[in-house]
């Protein structure tokens, strides 16, 4: 298969293109990382990394920024950050990729451990999370041409745990190749509408 | 108790009110109709309708515009609309009245069956029911002043069946007493960060 993965370059993105990158195409893209830019958050810019890339049999998005701050400082704009970039950018490439995806092919979108176990300064990625999960449930059933839907449910990754382990405290760390498992599942397997929990 | 319900004259509001309005003082709000009016989406009217109310010990929220429509004929804009409207509307009711409620409060929001049984057309209602079903599961955690919140998720109303039942297939429509209960469960219970569903 060919794959865009969106996000390569992450903790995520590298997990899914080690799994991935013996048996199929990967094409990485980031926002300023990878082989293509692109800016999820803006639809025209997905519309035209969809123009430059031929056929394309999946697309895996491990991007999605969210705002993490204590519940009473949100304001308005930072609480609207993840539902602009980690729900509205993860679902702009579905919306813009409909009528790409080839016969059968397939997305798989990245939440996150936050909407069942949260944390402190949680709440705007619980929010985002709990988005994806009821897209990917919703879109599921209306997919053209075979097209399926999922979405990865990470807990902490262990290699992400220096960056951000602090903020969850008991959370077990998860190795990055049981992530890549679940992306593998997705891509390669044939369920849609669900959320793949890697715990 | 005095409650501000959101929402109160549409259909959900209303079981709100007949359950709760005889054992507590009720304010009724909404965009044009109720004694206060409000626009949850507008953080400004948000604070201006706290601002008018005295003691404040619960909040129900029953409102939250939603686009529906089939999954390739979203637009950006039309796919925000749930997110700014629904989910940031009646988190902006949360963030606002967190240092207005009285201590020991709680806020009752409303999500909806369509992130656990979708239905065409549905898919930006189930992003943003599963959006507010991790906003109160994150938002649960860091409440102050022993503050509660949770959702409630009802199935289609039987009052509103001849609206939209049409779009529901095989959904078992919901009597506004059952719905009314999980609001009074909500408000006069104990529990927090749930997602009370009336299937
Ligand atoms: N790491 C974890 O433990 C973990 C666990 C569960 C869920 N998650 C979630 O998974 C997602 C990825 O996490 P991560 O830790 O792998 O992040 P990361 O290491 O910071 O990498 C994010 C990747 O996404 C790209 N990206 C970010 N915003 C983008 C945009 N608007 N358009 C295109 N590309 C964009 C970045 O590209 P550039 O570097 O070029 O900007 C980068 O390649 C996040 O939503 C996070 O909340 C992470
Ligand atoms: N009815 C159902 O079967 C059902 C089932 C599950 C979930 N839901 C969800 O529950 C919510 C309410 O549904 P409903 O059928 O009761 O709706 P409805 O009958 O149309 O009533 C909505 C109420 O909310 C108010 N409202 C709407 N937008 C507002 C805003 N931006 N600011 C302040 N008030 C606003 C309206 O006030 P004005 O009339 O003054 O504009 C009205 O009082 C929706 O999110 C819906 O998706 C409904």
């Amino acid at each position: 298969m060919r794959i865009i993965v969106v996000g390569a370059e992450g903790d995520i993105g590298k997990a899914v293109c080690d799994e991935l990158g013996f048996r199929h195409e990967i094409i990485k893209a980031g926002r300023s990382s990878g082989e293509i830019q692109v800016d999820i958050a803006n639809r025209a810019s997905v519309d035209a990394m969809y123009a430059r890339c031929a056929k394309v049999d999946a697309v895996v998005s491990t991007a999605g920024d969210v705002h993490f701050g204590a519940l009473g400082e949100y304001t308005e704009e930072t609480f609207m950050l993840g539902l602009r970039h980690k729900v509205m950018g993860q679902v702009n490439l579905v919306l813009a990729g409909l009528a790409k995806l080839s016969d059968g092919g397939s997305f798989t979108l990245t939440s996150g451990v936050l909407d069942r176990d949260p944390i402190r300064t949680g709440t705007g990625a619980a929010t985002a999370n709990g988005a994806l999960g009821g897209f990917v449930l919703g879109a599921a059933i209306e997919m053209p041409r075979g097209l399926r839907i999922n979405a990865v449910s990470p807990g902490l990754l262990a290699v992400s745990a220096p960056r951000y382990g602090e903020w969850f405290p008991g959370h077990e760390p998860v190795p990055s190749k049981r992530v890549g498992l679940a992306y593998a599942k997705s891509v390669e397997g044939a369920i849609t509408g669900k959320v793949i929990i890697v715990g």
